[in-house]
């Protein structure tokens, strides 16, 4: 059997919907972010990136670095094994301790991305809890959907953002249900943010166990990075809190957080974390020193909130059209892959602008869109010759004005 | 509804039946492997690590650490985003060149891990092939069985390690099936070598994807360190071979290899690979170093495979019974989680030997072990102090000196 001649019908599809993707080769110039050298033959040898979830630019702190450095000459490279079978390492227990401490609960339990912990706690609570159904937010991550979908317990979609529907579907369940209702606060494509104290108290009139995914919100928001969770001042009534330490902290993994009854529940039962090899030490050790320098600094959160703001205020003032939102995320919709590609290859052409179009399946297909995300370290010059950019392509283009 | 309370009435059951895990918490030491420090209460404050996966002791060979650290200073902590989002650094693709060259395959794909590899790739591959089918080695990891649940398409369990059962079962699947033929070469738990010429040979008289873990065996066997096909001589007769960097590598993730278009379409359609963050560029840089390292120098190789020759020898003259097999894993049969524990604990806290009970679900329950894998960084005295530990637990507790 031609076995890639069937991998490249598929191949084929993709290239005519314009939705194949071509990944930019970048290499991080530690000191430089948002700076960074690409090796694509058709861009420039610099660019700019304008599409990091390296939020904070933490991905390069001194400090951070710092950490890991040192810890890669204290302990070596690798854990070792799965954190059943000699991969524990202290620097994994000193983090699971920041954790729970960031988010105010007992306990944390660590996974290798933010992917696997979605999946796996998610798929765990619905396999395990009697009479489990999962109530998901209609805009979910593919992380928690794919969790969902393997705990092969019922599951109901809700509204996106919308408590009283999610009251209704609560409402509707049998009495005997253990209900799940998983939800992210930051939607990482439209910039949107959930109504976290209604959806609370909706989750708490019906006894519902609340299942938050913070990953584009942990580090940025909160007065100690805790999250939007921890400026509305909701922790304590989460249930479960899910987030990464590979976006504002700049290192890699996920983790949960809540009860130690619960952690020890999914950390006894759950696949995907009990037969993987643990994070190195070495990333644990530098995810450490970035989450404690964040529980303590709020300039990186204040400048990257000016920084995002005044991109807003100029795209504004040039009429350059972009989704309103209350984040840090800036979308600007386009609306088609193969224009949405074009643009992009254009700003990285001819501007070394690097933002990466945004398609299927992170998308729905019609809502392509560039995606900025402007961090403490992107200077006003950067913005403006962004916007200088944009307008001057919106010009060429005549693409309409009107957000899509 | 009390949460805690149903979590902790399946965590008392897992503590009556003692399959409760309790982690040992080490700190490893680099340049002192096997040796490390423990943070137990009851051990003492450095033990001897009997059961790790970093096989061959690269997780602190000073050539890798010394990539990780130039990485880390080059370019920082994390790679910023994912592959497809700002997340590609040149290290991800030098590697992924490494990998290709190691199993002399057209195109390689890195995953954060050895898990996310086989569950994304076996996952994408059953779902999106036309009438796929996959059969699957009774003992096949966890990873692989996720990934084939996750798949949703038909699949047949074949007997442990027997291609005229495989054979049988192909035989008997409808003429326009895609059959995907899923295997291990080292088995972890019982270090069981698969017939892997057998199972190829009947992969192509039907026409089957053959797909092959490796997880065990990359670093250690082969004249590069390229896993038992190589040493075989058919890594160019199987369609994908896939690995880690997270054992005899030392460092960490997973990966696949195979022709470029297989691997472009696992990269377009794996949902595991498409959402989530990269490895960390300085992860990348320390294991092509590893790799190349153990592409060249077979030392390592022929010192483990003295040392593993060497316990298996004393143990048999000290009359400790212990599994027969091919590979380098050594495993004790006890057949009880709470024996196994008790022993391990006895090991540990008397004689500072670390070996972790492995209880279920890593194996069958009534399977319980000790399992030992020597380095070539444990010393003569290293094993003849486990040898004379295991005599004298053996005298004390009259266990059974048949293998289970």
């Amino acid at each position: 059997m031609d076995f890639d001649a069937l991998f490249q019908t598929q191949l084929d599809d993709l290239k005519g919907e314009g939705n194949y993707r071509i990944f930019a080769e970048l290499e991080r110039m530690s000191g430089s972010f948002p700076k960074a050298k690409c090796h694509d033959e058709d861009a420039p040898d610099q660019v700019t990136v304008w599409c990091s979830n390296d939020y904070l630019g933490m991905g390069q702190h001194p400090a951070v670095s710092k950490a890991m450095v040192d810890a890669v000459q204290a302990y070596g490279t690798g854990a070792g094994g799965t954190r059943n079978i000699s991969g524990t390492n202290h620097a994994h227990k000193e983090l699971e301790k920041e954790l729970a401490d960031l988010h105010n609960k007992e306990a944390a339990l660590l996974f290798t991305s933010g992917y696997v912990s979605n999946w796996a706690a998610l798929s765990t609570l619905g396999s395990r809890l009697p009479n489990a159904v999962i109530l998901s937010d209609e805009l979910n991550h593919a992380s928690m959907i794919e969790g969902i979908r393997h705990a092969k317990c019922p599951k109901v979609i809700w509204k996106h953002n919308d408590p009283q529907d999610l009251d209704r579907k609560l409402a509707a369940l049998p009495a005997n249900a253990t209900k799940i209702v998983a939800f992210e606060s930051v939607y990482s494509m439209d910039g949107d943010i959930a109504p976290i104290r209604e959806i609370v108290e909706v989750c708490e009139k019906h006894g519902a166990l609340s299942y938050i995914d913070e990953v584009h919100a942990v580090g940025m928001y909160g007065p100690r990075g805790g999250g939007v969770a921890e400026r509305e001042g909701l922790m304590d009534r989460i249930t479960l809190i899910e987030g990464t330490l590979g976006k504002a902290f700049g290192v890699m993994g996920g983790y949960i957080t809540g009860s130690e009854a619960m952690c020890d529940f999914i950390r006894s039962f759950a696949s995907g974390f009990i037969f993987t090899t643990a994070l190195p030490p070495a990333v644990a050790a530098a995810a450490q020193v970035s989450i404690q320098h964040l529980k303590a600094s709020n300039s990186e959160r204040d400048l990257q909130k000016q920084k995002v703001a005044y991109l807003r205020k100029r795209l504004d003032q040039e009429g350059i059209p972009h989704l309103d939102n209350p984040s840090h995320i800036i979308p600007v919709m386009i609306g088609d892959p193969v224009k949405t590609r074009m643009l992009a290859d254009y700003l990285m052409q001819t501007y070394g602008i690097y933002v990466q179009p945004i398609n299927y399946p992170t998308v729905p297909k019609g809502t392509e869109r560039l995606r900025f995300t402007p961090s403490p370290l992107h200077s006003t010059d950067d913005i403006e010759h962004l916007v200088m950019a944009l307008k001057e392509l919106w010009k060429q283009c005549a693409i309409s004005h009107a957000v899509a």
